[in-house]
């Protein structure tokens, strides 16, 4: 599958590398088509991966993800361009935390909704999943590094863009009984919320090697 | 251990019953003294079992729990008295949700902060403790209901009222390796900020009969 990767950092770059491993064609997109760690990150990688503006990635995949800093993603989606997003199926990672406060960082959440609800507002032809936020980019791409079962969540208004999600999902080790569908993109406010929780434990664990597992009765 | 319960809903009974099988002794305060489901409960129970108001429980507990509605906690505490409060482990296991909008409910959080820090602000000598408020009130007095290890935290700036906090969490069948100190008070922002997580898996799930396990890589 062709995947436009948005944003540059640890997650995009992890993910990127992950999803060219498991053989799709990769895309990271930056606000330049000369920046540097994204072009030496396709130099390292070799077939498979390419880079480019957030316009050129967009327009490239087949389904995008949203791996910029949630506080400049409706920006960043803004440059990759509405037409070139439209009905695709528009993977969100990020988190929109507010560190500008200190420690605990806030949630920016705008009006009480989600960033996943306001990207699905802001565009709204594109089929958002908010998933994979909720941990670190190294278990994302690989769950078996954690020594028993768990959990990563999708939430979305389209069933079938998160049929999408749970694939690409599977792509990267997430055996299909760890992938629970949360509900419609509003549950990406708990998904969101959920942040403060995992920075105490990271801060507690010494470690953001970690997950949460759901357990049922 | 006399241990005082303020709020007479399902959490303070169903904590107030378990306590009172393991040997402690419960007061269950409330607005009014003359509360008939209290009185019921406490007849049911027989030895161990008492009621009163907010100010009665609180005056005969070692440890409160506040498993009053958050909205109304501080309203609930005042009536308790800080004089009577003064000193003690004060047990917080409410959440602060705001149905008024709907659903999901906001989380009613003050400033950016959590219900249990500004307990805490308002009354300073009391030794706050923020805990079991993640998971339904059959799973925090029953984890063995669930098929495997699953987590509990606690939360507070004073660490004798968790240790406090831990080993009445034992006396209920938690394991200590199932007890997760997230830090001070400031971490239960993360643990109040998390319920909208919880609303939306018990929608997908269909109970609430779950609860999540920390995985350590």
């Amino acid at each position: 599958m062709r995947i436009a990767i948005l944003g540059t950092g640890v997650v995009g770059t992890t993910l990127g590398t992950a999803f060219v491993r498991a053989g799709h064609e990769v895309r990271l997109g930056s606000r330049s088509a000369d920046n540097e760690k994204a072009l030496q990150w396709a130099t390292d990688l070799g077939a498979g991966a390419g880079t480019g503006t957030f316009a050129d990635a967009a327009e490239f995949g087949e389904v995008v993800v949203n791996a910029t800093g949630g506080l400049v993603s409706v920006e960043a989606l803004t440059a990759a361009g509405g037409h070139n997003l439209a009905r695709k199926v528009l993977l969100d990672v990020s988190n929109p935390l507010d560190f500008s406060g200190g420690f605990p960082p806030r949630i920016a959440q705008p009006d009480g909704g989600s960033l996943a609800e306001q990207i699905q507002a802001t565009f709204p032809d594109v089929r958002v999943v908010k998933t994979l936020n909720t941990m670190t980019a190294s278990v994302m791409v690989d769950p078996r590094s954690l020594p028993s079962r768990h959990s990563v969540f999708v939430a979305g208004d389209d069933a079938e863009a998160k049929q999408v999600a749970s694939t690409l999902l599977g792509s990267l080790g997430w055996e299909p009984d760890e992938i629970i569908d949360v509900g419609g993109l509003v549950a990406a406010r708990g998904l969101e919320l959920y942040l403060p929780l995992w920075l105490s434990l990271m801060g507690s664990l010494g470690s953001a090697a970690f997950n949460i597992q759901v357990v049922r009765g």
